[in-house]
């Protein structure tokens, strides 16, 4: 937790906190707050500031604050992801968030096992919590927009062209031998297959929305490491 | 899993082998590999190909196998990385093998904790299972050379600087500013420092083994995500 992220609840004055909860025990435990230190703070959606503990107990964290510096922005990235398995849901969208795409779609692929959609991992409190822990993560304020796509045509072939046609439009896939452009034009919009990849109607429908491929070599990585390779190839 | 790696132990012919253990478990209940089916195989340190399943029950796999190709060629990279918290270690020491790494470096530093150290995960048998899992993830048979730094010291100071002379030496910092360079020097060494950073002295430490900064902006990465970001702007 690189940023305690505030919530208009938390609002005691109009400069003033009180964390309860997970951020209470995160900042006391590993952070060893006392009266006095001085913390990385931000309000959801807003500003970025310094706070200081004014009170701190078992119960509660008091902080007198100063929100005066902007949120850094958003990457002008739409990540397209295939809906990875539960176990490994978490940690995409909060990696997703740290990167700072602007946007995240989860969209279904023929290697993506119908049970996923159904997991408690995908309930929106779940998933806003692992975005806020990508804020936190990454000093950031501002949820990137979310949108669970569960039929992956109506997706790829009524919103993604549009999407694709604003700016540059990748898809990752193995042995294709493509290169990302030397000049990147945004907004990027970037799709990132299943583990097992994409199947070959689904690599004809990307090519069809305007998506050009992206081979990041032999080696087959994670979703959340090639996101992340990616990324820094692009930007 | 997107390769099976076997080791000498596992063959039981030149061209045969038996797989037992957690492999099996994996290739019956995800791969759900049956009589005649073909999969991704490689030795230990050696060559990949494929396998044909001659046999499979509760007990073991038997494969006949044709390894015909070279593993992909390792990255000149020299990942230098501060020992993360046991928790993160296993997936770090992953992740950074499936991203090619040629050699891995742990490094100690003010902000790691000397109980990081003594952690059960620190064990040879652990670490080497982590860049085995690497490899089946990334399609490699090779093992990245793995050293173990307990003393930031006499690391930084007396094998850090012939390392770093021998190509392009990098140390990731935020608020630097930093840019990779345009045209790389390979061999490229590149350290990362633990959750909180590097302290002023450690900076100063680097610099001295001439390792010239870089920044990957204002958000805060995981070292993991970090890694990869720089694998991908680097290579």
């Amino acid at each position: 937790m690189n940023l305690v992220l505030l919530t208009p609840d938390d609002l005691t004055g109009l400069d003033r906190a009180r964390l309860t909860g997970r951020r209470l025990t995160h900042v006391r435990g590993v952070h060893r707050a006392e009266v006095g230190d001085r913390l990385t703070v931000g309000l959801l959606g807003g500003r970025m500031g310094r706070g200081t503990v004014l009170r701190v107990d078992d119960q509660a964290l008091e902080l007198e604050m100063t929100l005066d510096q902007e949120p850094p922005p958003k990457r002008p990235l739409t990540l397209v992801v295939a809906l990875p398995r539960p176990k490994v849901l978490n940690r995409l969208v909060a990696t997703a968030t740290s990167l700072g795409a602007a946007r995240i779609v989860l969209l279904n692929a023929w290697k993506v096992e119908k049970a996923y959609w159904a997991s408690p991992r995908m309930r929106p409190d779940n998933l806003r919590e692992q975005m806020v822990l990508g804020l936190e993560q990454a000093r950031d304020t501002v949820l990137p927009e979310l949108r669970l796509a569960r039929l992956f045509r109506p997706f790829v072939e009524d919103e993604l062209p549009g999407l694709a046609a604003r700016g540059t439009g990748l898809y990752a896939h193995p042995g294709t031998g493509g290169e990302p452009p030397g000049v990147l034009v945004v907004p990027v919009t970037l799709a990132i297959g299943p583990e097992g990849g994409w199947i070959d109607a689904e690599v004809h429908s990307l090519e069809r929305a305007g998506l050009a491929p992206v081979d990041l070599g032999p080696r087959i990585l994670r979703t959340e490491t090639a996101m992340a390779v990616l990324v820094g190839r692009l930007f």
